[in-house]
């Protein structure tokens, strides 16, 4: 226990130094009460770590699966709390638990809000909550495990790892973990850097530039607009477009064209899945919605923003694609259960895990055509092991079950099931607007107290990949033979 | 090839004779184009298998999976193919399509239909409806086995009998299949007649009390009146309710009593799921729906029915469910993913695979947490085999897959996405009726021929558990190495 202390104590401390420029920028609007609130809430969080650290200071070295799993999601849980604080204590939310709801839902990258009307935020609550969603996008024991000297066993880093970063199997890209998060990170740091350069030099002010990168880097979603990216210019939406795209592709992919390997880049067939669903899904929309927009140009547009947007579980819209015909939301709705690929910041099943299911399924029929026949699972022409092919159907299951239990609860609240559905989905699978009453011109602050508790257990099931969230609540995790 | 022709031969043969007693009953009554219908459609069926048994002679023994599969999935759809006919050329159906539909949705025992005003249909059609329900409920294919001498490989049988009867295992109740299926068929009609019995001793007609057995015996659903079950008295419905929910059990449960092992039976882990599920989803239900009834015992017959019928996939109602609140609703369209047990003639997932998905995910959990643990899933007391587990995983992947493709065609048809969504979980799970514009009231005829082609093809992936309907469009299965 009191090694989770000293590790939890230093993730508040870093929390608390991620949110002084968001204090620095409240205080250059002059927005008094912003400043009070995130003065106070820095001072909580050192408070609390150092009391944690104190207290836990005799710990020993963390190891092992368990310690790692709980460690996440105890982070996750705690970083939440504390985040949120600032949304009260500067008045702008008045309930704790919308606070909660719209900081997990930065954190986790989803960017469901309970907030109508963003425009009227201070910019320095609209920057922590925009930049909850960069840090919360490569996830913050990474940033950890990266900047922090080592001296946790190496099990523990590596199941950190693990529950933190999206996908069936986690690929170190250099033996060591430290290097793997660091050389993570840059590349994160990299990319967004070069987006807000390209958002800046479509005109866009300093502060919405950066605000919209974090959201685009991390996946995430929160719009800065009260109509997200309906009335930004096309350029802009180009931009974001394809930003949103690179930021859902595997990170390894950009280590690998670091490195000049080209082909195996082209090669992966993660990476061709994601393009080939991409593109002809824009193909699918663009011959049923041609008829609502002008021109061809505005169609396309449209239609690659909200592929780009809900595949990698942005969220960011250009148009209500609640008004779209029947057949396009389908498609939408498809893409929110696929997702973007594995190692990359975005959410839902993976097109990994996907491609993995088919696989699986395809050398189930054939070994029930010849059963005799040894037959393995391949990928990139490597052997998939049959841990990652069962922890990849236990991971369906989950999924299917957490889906089909938390669309049972919120239908308590009364509202159409193709709304209740959509909420689980976008929430649970980090995208953020859903459809009809949860839509992209809608918000989440109708449901009750008890349906937002559960679709924020969803969010964070979804973005630590459910298993950190099941072995929490699970009665064998703290249980001592 | 020649051996599946003979095969072929067998069951057209008995499709043939299966069809006389609709044939007689239409003669009785009079229905002059239902008899000539019937006559020529027997005629066409005695001179297919004669041609096909000619052509066919020189065949050797059937052995294999392969052989298996493919002789199931061609078996049902040959007979679909045929029994749609009298449908169309007694000119009660339009469109061969429709027939099709109908019939299908009879076979498979879903219970769907695209028929409103079925009370106009002639008494010989509607027998020959509900009848197919019976046929289809133990399985054809079950019945060649049981009353045809054998002479096929046992691997063919055996896995003949696993396609076509439902769960993720097949039990041998005694070493022999062919007496497995023949103790199958005494159980199967000993439970029809007790029911029938029961239905006469409440009144109703002996051809209507037919019927209605016939389609609770199959958990098809097909009403015989407008009004499903609606009009009926509480006494025949609550007959049914329970009469439904008994053909839901594991049929080796009443083998299993028949030997007087009732300790085993009450020790079933699938039996409890099934029983414990049913009846706090009747409490939940009674719960919501209380105020919209006049009595609580009317609360409670109609909640119960509604249970009974969605989880056994038999698909009557005896009320208007689409008017419930949407928790209501939420719960039945959960069920209908749910389903009957496994070895019983209802469809769904089965709640031994729900079951077998749990269990399996908590070892996952399990496994996380001690990597270097051997951890083995047990269900009553016996180590489950790694080969279920995993058929049992894949079972899943295609079942959600052929759910997403199938609602996304169906969605071209302009009906909104709940009622898609129900059209696609009640053909695929063979229940019958779906929400909103295909609900309890409606049918199914206003869906395009392509959405019906993709719900026909899911009520036999559905009714044969998906993998022969895989099986026989799959490549490899058509290639020689």
């Amino acid at each position: 226990m009191k090694m989770m202390g000293r590790f939890i104590a230093q993730i508040v401390a870093i929390e608390a130094v991620f949110m002084l420029p968001a204090l620095a920028i409240s205080l250059g609007y002059g927005e008094w009460p912003a400043v009070q609130a995130f003065a106070v809430t820095v001072a909580i969080m050192l408070a609390l770590a150092g009391g944690l650290f104190l207290l836990c200071r005799k710990a020993g070295r963390l190891f092992g699966a368990r310690e790692g799993l709980v460690c996440v999601a105890l982070s996750w849980i705690v970083m939440s709390l504390l985040g949120a604080l600032p949304f009260v204590l500067s008045g702008q939310v008045k309930h704790y638990i919308d606070a909660l709801f719209e900081i997990v839902s930065g954190f986790t990258t989803t960017g469901s809000s309970v907030i109508a009307d963003v425009e009227s935020l201070y910019k320095g609550i609209l920057y922590w909550r925009s930049f909850s969603h960069w840090v919360g996008g490569m996830g913050v024991l990474v940033f950890l495990l990266a900047v922090l000297p080592g001296g946790q066993g190496s099990g523990f880093t590596m199941h950190l790892l693990r529950a933190e970063s999206p996908g069936p199997d986690v690929g170190k890209l250099v033996p060591k973990m430290r290097q793997t998060a660091l050389i993570l990170y840059c590349i994160y740091i990299v990319l967004t850097v070069v987006n807000v350069i390209f958002l800046l030099a479509g005109g866009m002010p300093w502060l919405d530039a950066l605000c919209t990168a974090f959201g685009t880097a991390g996946t995430g979603g929160f719009g800065i607009y009260n109509d997200s990216m309906g009335s930004v210019s096309p350029y802009i939406q180009n931009v974001t477009t394809v930003f949103m795209f690179l930021f859902g592709i595997n990170f390894s992919c950009y280590y690998l064209l670091l490195l000049g390997k080209l082909k195996s880049v082209l090669k992966d067939e993660e990476l061709r899945l994601y393009i080939g669903l991409a593109v002809s899904c824009v193909i699918g929309l663009v011959l049923t919605i041609r008829p609502l927009y002008g021109t061809l140009e505005e169609t396309i547009r449209h239609a690659a923003f909200q592929v780009s947007s809900i595949m990698t579980t942005t969220g960011y819209t250009t148009t209500d694609y609640d008004l779209w015909p029947g057949f396009s939301k389908t498609i939408l709705l498809m893409l929110m259960l696929v997702g973007a690929c594995a190692g990359s910041t975005g959410g839902g099943l993976k097109c990994m895990r996907v491609l993995l299911l088919f696989k699986a399924l395809r050398r189930n029929i054939r070994r029930i055509l010849n059963p005799r026949k040894v037959l393995v699972v391949r990928s990139n022409d490597k052997v998939v092991s049959e841990q990652v092919l069962e922890n990849t159907n236990a991971y369906l299951a989950a999924y299917v079950i957490i889906i089909v239990v938390s669309t049972l609860i919120l239908s308590l609240d009364g509202f159409s099931f193709e709304t209740n559905l959509s909420a689980v989905l976008a929430t649970f699978n980090n995208i953020g607007p859903g459809i009809a009453a949860v839509g992209p011109t809608c918000n989440f602050a109708g449901y009750s107290v008890l349906s937002k508790l559960t679709m924020i257990l969803g969010m964070l099931a979804g973005r630590l990949e459910i298993f950190p969230i099941l072995v929490l609540f699970s009665r064998s995790t703290w249980t001592r033979k």
